[in-house]
């Protein structure tokens, strides 16, 4: 039994902030921000510069904006507007996509970065707001990287007997955990993407994957109560707390994962290929995260890829997080950049630090095979 | 091919609180509290009484202890322990327990309550803490009810041929985000539970699971900054937060999801019980949550069930969350109440709000069948 995608939605929110909005922050930017930050890799923790892998360089070289990355715009989040709705309406879309009613979904698996309660997770949220009257809605939450093993787990589902239909649910909303005077937030847009996952015909839908996990490099990117400069480990304290935000308990190891980014990708991605049985040669289209302006260029060099097999939307979104790979699934579909029978190459880093692979075979709903 | 529990391993803190702790705070307890506690079904959000189900009524007489609803002791983490040590301890004993070494872990499955940081989930720091090296380690939670979740996808897993096996983690550790001065502090204990997945002979392990999620109770329990006594959903803000406690959006929507308890029990096992094939009189024992110290009587007054084929801990441990279940099977194998072939009936109820039910044929590794 083959199980593949078999309807997509996307959200972005209404509002968009260009370049211009982050003008005095780019000004006020320090040698200080780039040690903490674990984004900025060519300065470590202590001041010293970095030497950055060729890949990572050379990308960068290629986006040519030493100031903004090649970011342009982004969609934000408003105080009033909640992360779930922005999921559900991408939920919806992908449920309508997919032709079938709410009531047909049976799991729903929900990554949000962040949720709108820090307890309960938004897969109650989803449920509730999409009508899912016959669904179990859980969180299946591994970060950035939660597409694969949420599409995994999905499928496995559906094959053993225990569902028929799985949506899957990722968002990433940075403007609530990344303050939008510090110079990291400029990379990071707000986003929501959905697929529901069901039987598609033999020999297409999800032909492979591969998922690591390396705890060690768990410090690097942290979401904490920060206090002055400082995020501190103990949430539950009785005290008052600084403001939750995405923060580094150490920021050298941060900046080692995104220095391994083009090695992790091109490791995970070949264990994925090899996984379906497949060569590099075979990938119609390479999707990945786009956590930075630099890293798809850097992962398509890794990979050995040219540039026209890769598809990205940094400039237009940022960085979707774990919403990326769908919802630029979704736009390369609209741009008639995805076709029926695509050999799809999809990679997620995520913070733990775990990176995840699959390799679908495209299935276009309602053509003949 | 059938799955189960192959191993299975539990770890508690070493720090024990008695009644006494408590005496001044039972001292202080008023209406008020009683009001806003979604524990305290007996009074609603207003001060009106409510009128409680018979079941629930019944099990309270039995334990005829009005102060201490039945506790005795429960056990605390310190604040220099880290949740995840305690959760590796109670991986590392499952892995032992089943006969194999820690890079035979193929997917890790994690729930915490609350886990060390605030993202990421604990999923990380036990793949690194317990050295699986081979591991993809995910948070999949479905509050205190993703035990269940847990098995089944687990299941799934193995028999689509992605792991061989999974290592399913859950923790409760009620004390970091139940301010101790609280009524309801009385009867929550800290705790972790793990189980090893995997193939398991025919007949044996997972026969059936039933799992359903109604989002519109989702704010009866919540995660939030804690001002003066007032919850408040902004988390995201920048000002200074009150301290992050569990607290309720809606008192009443708990009280009454409560109230429902053995309701959503009798029909969630009644489900799972149709999925496997049997019937309420196949049922060896009945295993769990304790939420509060009624709970388990009621539950098992709503499915027939005479106190011998249950098993609880409430008394020695308080309530466990997410890791009751686990826990209980444990200590129900060490006290000989399970034996090679008996029908266990899993039941949780989580915060989402969602109810889930496994039922398991018992396989003890090693006897001939």
């Amino acid at each position: 039994m083959s199980v593949g995608i078999v309807g997509l939605g996307v959200a972005l929110p209404k509002t968009i902030r260009t370049n211009e909005y982050w003008d005095a922050v780019v000004a006020r930017r320090s040698d200080a921000h780039d040690r903490g930050d674990v984004l900025a890799l060519h300065r470590g923790a202590s001041g010293a510069p970095n030497e950055l892998v060729p890949e990572i360089v050379e990308a960068i070289a290629e986006l040519g904006d030493p100031v903004y990355s090649g970011a342009r715009s982004r969609h934000v989040l408003l105080d009033e507007e909640e992360v779930s709705d922005l999921e559900a309406t991408a939920a919806r879309e992908a449920i309508r996509d997919a032709g079938i009613e709410p009531s047909d979904i049976d799991v729903v698996l929900v990554h949000s970065l962040p949720s709108d309660r820090l307890i309960p997770s938004n897969a109650p949220a989803i449920q509730h707001k999409c009508e899912l009257v016959r669904a179990s809605a859980w969180s299946l939450d591994v970060g950035c990287a939660s597409l694969q093993p949420q599409l995994v787990t999905a499928s496995a589902l559906i094959r053993g007997g225990v569902a028929k239909h799985v949506l899957c649910v990722q968002s990433q909303c940075g403007s609530r955990v990344v303050a939008s005077d510090h110079p990291q937030s400029i990379g990071f847009g707000d986003g929501a993407a959905a697929a529901v996952v069901g039987a598609v015909p033999e020999g297409f839908g999800l032909l492979g994957s591969f998922m690591r996990t390396d705890g060690s490099l768990r410090d690097g990117i942290v979401l904490a109560p920060v206090e002055g400069r400082t995020p501190v480990r103990e949430w539950w304290k009785d005290g008052p707390l600084g403001p939750l935000r995405m923060a580094t308990f150490d920021a050298d190891i941060g900046k080692l994962a995104g220095q391994k980014g083009p090695e992790f990708c091109r490791d995970t991605c070949f264990e994925a290929l090899r996984d379906a049985g497949l060569g590099i040669d075979d990938v119609s289209l390479y999707l990945g995260n786009q956590s930075v302006g630099w890293f798809v260029g850097a992962c398509r060099r890794a990979l050995g890829l040219p540039r026209e097999r890769t598809f990205e939307t940094f400039a237009e979104v940022g960085n979707l997080g774990g919403a990326t790979v769908l919802y630029n699934l979704r736009e390369a579909l609209k741009r008639d950049r995805v076709h029926h029978g695509d050999v799809l190459l999809m990679y997620s880093p995520g913070a733990g630090f775990t990176r995840t692979a699959v390799v679908m075979r495209w299935w276009s709903r309602g053509k003949s095979i």
